[in-house]
């Protein structure tokens, strides 16, 4: 960490902050400039709170230059994480795609979409139970009941099943569930990371929609920090000005994850765009990006799917999409 | 709402969605255009998922008429919506400052806090206590000890109280508490949402660091939904690209959603900025906006607060703020 | 294009604003909602002006259904446009990709940088003569000498040039030039757009770094307007929240336009991440999104180039890089 | 400016890089740490390009401690710069009101418009005759009749005069106008801010749609560095992920701006949120954030304005506006 200080710091001021920083156990190296002085500290700075040095009257600016993340970063574990749900692998040269509808609607409908994953090849089944929706008139999920059906249809065509959990009372009713996921809008709500950081199941953890690089990481040490490490990212795009998408996939954000964390990257380029027509092309590019598998919303009747209609696939352009990943893959 | 047919479809797909939209009680007004068909939508259209509409083959865009948010709606309830956070009025031309720590810390330091906030002149005491940090090795607060500290250095100054609520479990801590806060990272915690809105404690709404003003507007409608009016909307700062301040503070949010909503809206120069030496000009700003309170956050020393220390003011500036606001008020 | 009316205009406001769309030769189709009244446009609305509509008293909303772009738009020409550089073909199934380095800095660098793009199987050369920086104390590039250098570099290796334009008057200078690049800076330069679209040299327009994917088009609906239809869109990366790249790189931006326009859409991964390890993948990724043609910055020793030097590759990744995008195009 | 070096680098590397600093002038300390080496570079860096250093293999890091504006900085030179526009002083304490039609549009509108300012209160004249146009089917201008209809209507109410030039060919058309103004889409024009810096005309310069405010102080940089320093700054909203309003005023930009440069500091509530019915209050907000002036849309006829018609007000609303700002700067 390089602390800059102000040129009309005084000399007293400065040996109280050095002296502050040794306390910690913090070895301070001064060098003296034309308009400031710089620290640099070194040891471990990740406890100290780059928020309240910037506070101090004296400082002018604070560079942190080791990350703040630790257990996710490759640097500390430069080996691939692999995740197993259900028996399937994702990472470490692992590729693996989780498909189903947005959400789970009636047993006819779940059972249907598990048929359409597994015969394009997807290799876990995916189905929102407990849904979060901008509007509070819109469909909420089935809840229980969808994860009942669920549970049921990924053993009916022996695929291991994934859905996403709102808050930390609901960990109980996912027993059955091999997998859980947390949604952006979920991304820094500590106490559930902390909830699944104590849990053994597996977590796929989706970029908040206007979260950096960093911070996502940070959330992932969350849950890494209570003891559990199988965790999966997911770029699922984020939010900026351009409106004509539902969201901006950041594809570099892929590459630039695999290059910081030990972690398996996936992407999920169906609310990624938030288009049905653009799912093909930007699952090819997650794959020639990095990617460690994909997350698909597909529907047997998407016109009529409850959520995310207009992201959805049906099975016949789920095929479609992936033979093209498998040609992708090819190249690699 | 209004529906753009494509112009390739067919006569028999428009009357299809024609029947579609009278089943749900919709009545529907076609007109002809050089390009495309154009369908009016009349009636209640809060429940039809606008998402679904735009995954339709033959749709080219659905715009949506009437406003989704409904119990918050200015429009279907003209008045003024008045807060009353024990005893002390928000809204309807009752202006109020929150003022406190961002976390409390000892009983020294909340109670000197709290005697810097009464001295100058706040009428409600915050202070953390479960503490939303983007790190897991930054302070998380006191929780119930901090509550316990809070509640009583409140009752000494004779300030009600407001803190920040994480998740719904901890609820049942809160009972002493005169208001909840939900934080930016929480904004579409809609399952805390719905429990806050069951409850009848003063919910302080702040919007989500990539929220539109619509999406606060929603997230409010999921808490009255549940049957709990009383809420304040918080302005405290969006991300944007400019990295200068912490967040860039929307200021023609203020006035914009006073004339959407009956709902009382409050400021956080604090937070919109992270700059301790912006808060007093920010504060003014809010004001002059139209602003119906302000959240601001002050330390007995910021230089050593655990958390947000760079825009954190002390008693003295705080006192300079109060009069600034004051002088501001006076000219409205 | 559609009107919403407010609710409490009166029928005399009503019929004053039909009266008005009238005079302008539009059709006005007219329909009752329960809180507003419907105007329907039809007829050629593209000159229009929304704002000004919007500003009316009486309105609510105004949606444009018809493209305001015209000339560019692939719904009135469906064939897509191959633009020719010195020989070189782009679009309609043609790829191509343009390499050199961000600025010509002497006879030596320019003339090993073109046979490091010859080499790698490049088929136009770039190279900055006029240099557009944040800083005046940065290099701003070698102008008239380095367009003679670039120019007889090419000769050399016997490849077409292409480089950037930064102002009207510096049009003459170009005589010798291929085909001319508008930088991001200058996307909304109008003048210097009219100015391009008046001559008959091929044109490389660069997406502005907040330009929606519709201003864009717009930007070269000027320049085709004037007559030239030369145009090559290219997508490079928008400014966005996340700070680890220089920009976003919007992937989803070339096939969107694809869908939009006739006009070939390219793209730069150099300029759209700033970083030199980012480059090959991205390269891919732009190929399966149905890019017609690449833009990437290659210098005999990267870490010596007087700009960009941190998005810049050398010739042995070029290799590479052309390689798999070579490996990447077979599979399309 | 501080180089963080890779864990990885060589003995030998860091030599080299340490040279080749010394030869560019500057001092080097080098201190080690755990896991990097950090060179603080001690000297005039501003020549150093950031770019070609982060392209170095063997660097981590690079934070410049200097701010990398000179001419335009504060710490150089203290004393508040004031701008003269044809007798009226604009910085320093002095405030003043540009206001004016966005365009204009005839001789009878300009001179309404113009007596409009002078009845209000406003101490220069603007109107827009070259105008920047998102559509090329939208009116551009009056251009040459334009110049000559606000110079004649400024003399008929004695006021100086403003409008934008677009581009460097255009600027003999502008000799009797007392100021000139650079719009959003050129802030990064950079051979127009060179042309203007040779010329000894007054120029407000607008900030970019998506520039930062160390970018807007650099193209005053460009401006002052060519030897013209009656350069006045303005804040007119930034593109971010909202929509509601046309841009977001960033109104902390304003003191942020006065915090780091000696140059004066308006702001455009007109264009910052392009709505007329926020146009008052966020006027008020820019006087007590400090601005030491403003720019506002007045047209006799708003609703047939032919561009910015949503955010212009009427002579009455610009009194009523006046009024508030005049009330509103009584209390600094």
């Amino acid at each position: 960490m390089i602390a800059v200080i102000k040129k009309d710091a005084t000399r007293q001021q400065i040996d109280n902050l050095v002296n502050w920083f040794s306390k910690q156990g913090l070895t301070v190296n001064e060098s003296q400039g034309d308009y400031c002085t710089v620290l640099g500290l070194i040891g471990d700075t990740s406890g100290v709170d780059i928020d309240l040095l910037q506070g101090l009257d004296i400082i002018e600016t604070v560079t942190r230059i080791t990350d703040s993340f630790k257990q996710v970063n490759k640097k500390f574990q430069p080996e691939a994480t692999i995740v197993d749900i259900g028996g399937v692998k994702i990472g470490g040269g692992n590729f693996a795609v989780i498909a189903g509808p947005s959400s789970v609607e009636s047993e006819e409908q779940i059972m249907m979409a598990a048929q359409m994953a597994k015969a394009g090849g997807a290799n876990i089944l995916q189905g929102g139970t407990f849904k979060s929706r901008t509007s509070p008139y819109d469909f909420q999920g089935l809840h229980e009941e969808g994860i009942k059906l669920l549970v049921q249809a990924g053993k009916s065509v022996n695929l291991p099943v994934v859905t996403e959990i709102l808050s930390v009372e609901q960990l109980p009713l996912f027993d059955d569930v091999d997998a859980l996921q947390i949604g952006a809008r979920n991304m820094q709500n500590y106490e559930l990371l902390k909830a699944l950081g104590k849990s053994n199941k597996p977590v796929i953890l989706k970029r908040g929609q206007s979260a950096t690089i960093k911070e996502l990481l940070m959330s992932a040490e969350y849950i890494m920090s209570e003891g559990n490490e199988n965790i999966i990212l997911c770029e699922r795009g984020i939010r900026t000005y351009e409106t004509y998408t539902k969201n901006t996939f950041d594809i570099s954000a892929i590459p630039t994850l695999k290059e910081l964390t030990h972690l398996p990257v996936i992407a999920d380029p169906s609310q990624a765009t938030g288009r049905a027509n653009l799912v093909k092309k930007m699952a090819m590019a997650a794959v020639v990006a990095g990617s460690d598998g994909l997350e698909i919303d597909i529907h047997p009747n998407p016109e009529q799917a409850k959520s995310d209609a207009a992201q959805t696939i049906t099975g016949a352009t789920f095929n479609d999409v992936m033979d093209a990943v498998s040609k992708t893959r090819s190249i690699l």
